[in-house]
């Protein structure tokens, strides 16, 4: 996921990073303070220029005569084995998703490591031999690297960074600018699985159903949607601060109002019992292998009929429709009748989920 | 720097991470800990398939019509400033030099941050700022991010990865592969600063003539050796381990041997002074702006030149010779007579500085 925000977004009224002298974890949760930080401080630091196009998961570069996309992770998830999955392959998945989301066929990945002495050995081969599986399935390679150490107590295990460039065709066009009223939302699956796998791990909780984390390449899924010459308007994965985040972003980048079906949108039976078990909200849970598909209404059962073969959908389902009224507002219209907003967290329900 | 090595070299015996079944500092230090864990589990972990080729400072892609250089560093130095530079601009210098190193012109940067809870937003503010500063004059773009927070006590401040993207021209071949007996081996400068530097503040010294890091980009440096068209066979940013790790990364690779003149090499007075005190060796201190190039003897006069009038070489010297004879070994002819083996060093003399 980028940094990446419209350089003419302005600063909510008052000053926010004023608030907070130092930094607090939910800086880093995919919330409404980590928009902050970027809105306040990244953005207006790294200054953009006007002719790098607005990024969403990858910033979409020209080098020479070829269309680019390049994105950048880092994965600080505790602990580094999960129900589903690792770091590693959370590490590879993740930007190849990125990539994935800009249309862009992923190629090539870097890898950074910084590891805690003390580290085990076998722990990191584990690491590595898990990366390496995701990158073949993948279909990407890992071609560069790097190996920090930092000293005992200065780390946690390891962290590992991933960047990733995809090679975008010549007729793709997916970006949050192309989201427009009348559009469908769609999911790929139900929600929650990843966020929920870590929490329950890291809490003890072990249950009947207890969820596996969802944590998957999406690339391919991509490719059969364009493919089919269906026209996908944008696409975003769902990661820290799940469904929640994702759309409250592109409503903002867009310009666009979101009305939510809540009845339709899948939560598994697993991911509903932890969420209730640990005071979660499956909406603001993290995924790593599920995505949010924008694309004209008249569409919506031909990509639903895709996703449905597809080996990486699981229970997709229309969730709503963008609209033109309440621009930048998620609304989620209850079973039960009446509306609510479908906010940012300020903070983060789910801290080092990836 | 990448973690590749050509995939045929093999082990040595006994079999080296036996000996430490955990990770150690030294796993960090560009010396033979650092060899062995890219040798003995990275390489054959990620299992780097034969038409990548032969990777050096950075690895060279072919992506459509175009021919790309890709790499990655993560900067984990501590104290975040130190004389000379802080850890912002060593993150843009070092993958800007990276990508330099393989005759790339520097185009786009990642940047990935982990910062620790409790991180003064000021601070982040400082490196920031200076990270844009250095990429202005690297002439690079930083166009996609990422924050991740860790909890107080598993991190130490913030660590930062980059990850960049140059282009490479047609006619541009610049890598380990050509070195080849009878090139001059010739350096842009004297050497060990930013490891000394930053030492130097670690330990709290302070004295007259302490030196400043050296970090800076060398693209444009690079850039004036290529296009004055004489022939460069290699290029190697002088990092972690210094000149020694450089020239035996390079010598094994290559297959050859090298003999240095040690009186030739250059060193400034408040390096050796600094040296000195701290018990240091300065041909394997870090250098974060200074780079070997390798080019036919013919060629010294006209490189050493073309350096002179460089802003971005300060006392640039020829200092040695590629030999066919004691293959992957690099000698030191002292100026009282006899010789020395100019090895790896098994740990390393200074962590954290980079």
């Amino acid at each position: 996921m980028t940094n990446g925000h419209p350089r003419e977004l302005t600063l909510s009224c008052p000053l926010p990073l004023r608030d907070h002298p130092t930094v607090q974890m939910a800086h880093g949760g995919g919330g409404r303070l980590m928009q902050e930080l970027i809105e306040g401080l990244f953005l207006p630091g790294f200054a953009a220029t006007p002719d790098v196009p607005i990024p969403h998961d990858s910033a979409l570069l020209n080098v020479g005569r070829e269309q680019l996309a390049f994105t950048t992770d880092s994965y600080v998830v505790t602990p580094l084995f999960f129900p589903g999955g690792d770091i590693g392959k959370l590490a590879v998945c993740g930007t190849v998703n990125d990539l994935a989301m800009a249309g862009a066929k992923p190629l090539y990945l870097s890898a950074g490591f910084i590891l805690e002495e003390g580290l085990p050995i076998d722990t990191l081969r584990r690491v590595v031999e898990s990366m390496r599986q995701a990158a073949d399935e993948a279909g990407v390679r890992i071609v560069t690297g790097d190996t920090k150490v930092v000293d005992r107590g200065r780390g946690d295990g390891m962290y590992i960074n991933t960047a990733g460039i995809g090679w975008i065709g010549p007729r793709t066009d997916i970006r949050p600018g192309r989201v427009e009223p009348g559009d469908a939302v769609v999911v790929s699956g139900d929600l929650g699985r990843h966020g929920i796998a870590v929490m329950s791990v890291r809490e003890g909780l072990e249950f009947a159903g207890a969820p596996e984390s969802d944590c998957a390449p999406l690339h391919e899924l991509v490719e059969t949607l364009l493919a089919a010459g269906g026209d996908v308007h944008c696409l975003r994965d769902l990661t820290r601060g799940g469904l929640a985040a994702a759309l409250n972003e592109i409503a903002r980048h867009a310009e666009v109002g979101i009305e939510l079906e809540e009845a339709a949108i899948p939560v598994c039976e697993g991911v509903r019992s932890a969420c209730e078990l640990l005071g979660l909200d499956p909406l603001y849970a993290a995924n790593e292998g599920r995505l949010v598909a924008f694309c004209p209404a008249e569409a919506t059962e031909e990509v639903l009929h895709l996703m449905r073969a597809h080996r990486r959908a699981e229970n997709p389902a229309a969730i709503g429709l963008v609209v033109q009224s309440h621009p930048g507002v998620v609304e989620l219209q209850s079973p039960f009748g009446g509306d609510r907003i479908l906010d940012l967290l300020s903070g983060e329900q789910m801290p080092r989920i990836c």
